[in-house]
């Protein structure tokens, strides 16, 4: 079972939208809150990531919109590892509500840069947070 | 051949990020601006079609992240619809720089829900901006 | 002494821009955040305020920007209300770092505004989360 | 006279709120696409600016909301230079409608910064696109 990291909030009035419902384009938002709150979960940060000189840069995303969500809801993010090879990451994503429905599932590749903006293999460092070769 | 609208605009600096690109979720607002300009080209307004009364809700969003843009770059969207049924659209993207440059792809699927909310076949006074039934 | 509300969270990737530091942008809805918390911490919530049929539009923001916040920085906003008369409200801020160092400050001015978009007194039912009248 | 840039475009779904309305964080990005505007319309660009090393980081903002703005409406930002002063410039802006009504007003005042982030004075290279010292 991957380690899934779970960060709740409310959702602001900045991302609703005319429709009277949160924005889609919060949600890509929302998922990279996710990955935030998930690094830091695992005992670092982005942050940290960044200044040890490399970088994750979003490859795709995807999200599945399924239920609306409004304005001071609260609202919680699941967030886990789908898939960890050399060079990308695939991260996972669930929203639901206080009553636990699904109102979006979503997915974003990233691949690892240096600072010159190459793709390269993800440090070892890294293999902490990631969760692997740690038999 | 499908009928294709561009619209182009600068990046906004409200728009980039912290690793000096445009951030992976603008991309999101600019295909949805590509969808307003889309139907603005074909004659109405996304703003009509909801005083009319019927809403086109985002079921589905998709994003290919190629190549990074930046701050004030002068970008363009080209916008399509992929495939037309009774109660849903789905838009296509690219958007491409200056020298044409391919700098992400992406789709986007579409519901009709009425005033209600309720999922509803398309209105026949959509046809004409749809393309469809003109024959 | 006014009620003061304290809201925390982790500065968004997606709030940065190319200069490295939150976009000034992101500080008008991080207020906005302020009061929401306020209103909450108050008993009620600006969703059940908006259901009751009142709203409270923005007619003034300000904000002075004093040191620069970045990614992933802990920062907790004070929100209180500067004055309170019959139709308008005035809430002040103040963000400051997780060292207490003021980030930024500011002001809104609010008009409270019926469903047909009237400007209205407020209602007596908002005495309460106003902290007037209770003696 | 001052120089005053004008630039249109339309106001984009996620620019709105669940009033109905363009939420007020958006006028504060729509500013800065005036100044952005105002910077290419004087023959260089921010961006320019930034690639010599000087940085104008915003020091203060101020917006006065008059009337609401609409989803799809095309508003015209007038931008023009107040105030310069060795170190400091303050914008000034005006929103209008196609109809010419003010939607709303503002104002952001700017430090010039070097790359380390000192408030440093203007570079004389910045005179032409001030419009200060040609004659």
């Amino acid at each position: 079972m991957p380690f899934i990291a779970e960060t709740s909030f409310h959702i602001r009035y900045a991302e609703t939208d005319a429709m009277g419902v949160a924005h889609h384009a919060s949600y890509i938002v929302w998922f990279e809150e996710g990955r935030s709150s998930y690094i830091r979960q695992r005992g670092t940060s982005y942050a940290a990531l960044e200044r040890s000189g490399y970088y994750l840069a979003v490859a795709e995303v995807n999200a599945r919109y399924i239920k609306a969500a409004h304005y001071d809801n609260c609202i919680t993010i699941r967030t886990w590892l789908e898939e960890i090879r050399s060079r990308t990451l695939t991260f996972a994503y669930e929203i639901v509500s206080e009553a636990d429905e699904t109102l979006a599932t979503g997915k974003s590749k990233h691949v690892c840069l240096n600072h010159d903006g190459a793709v390269v293999k993800m440090p070892a460092s890294w293999r902490g947070w990631l969760g692997i070769g740690e038999n």
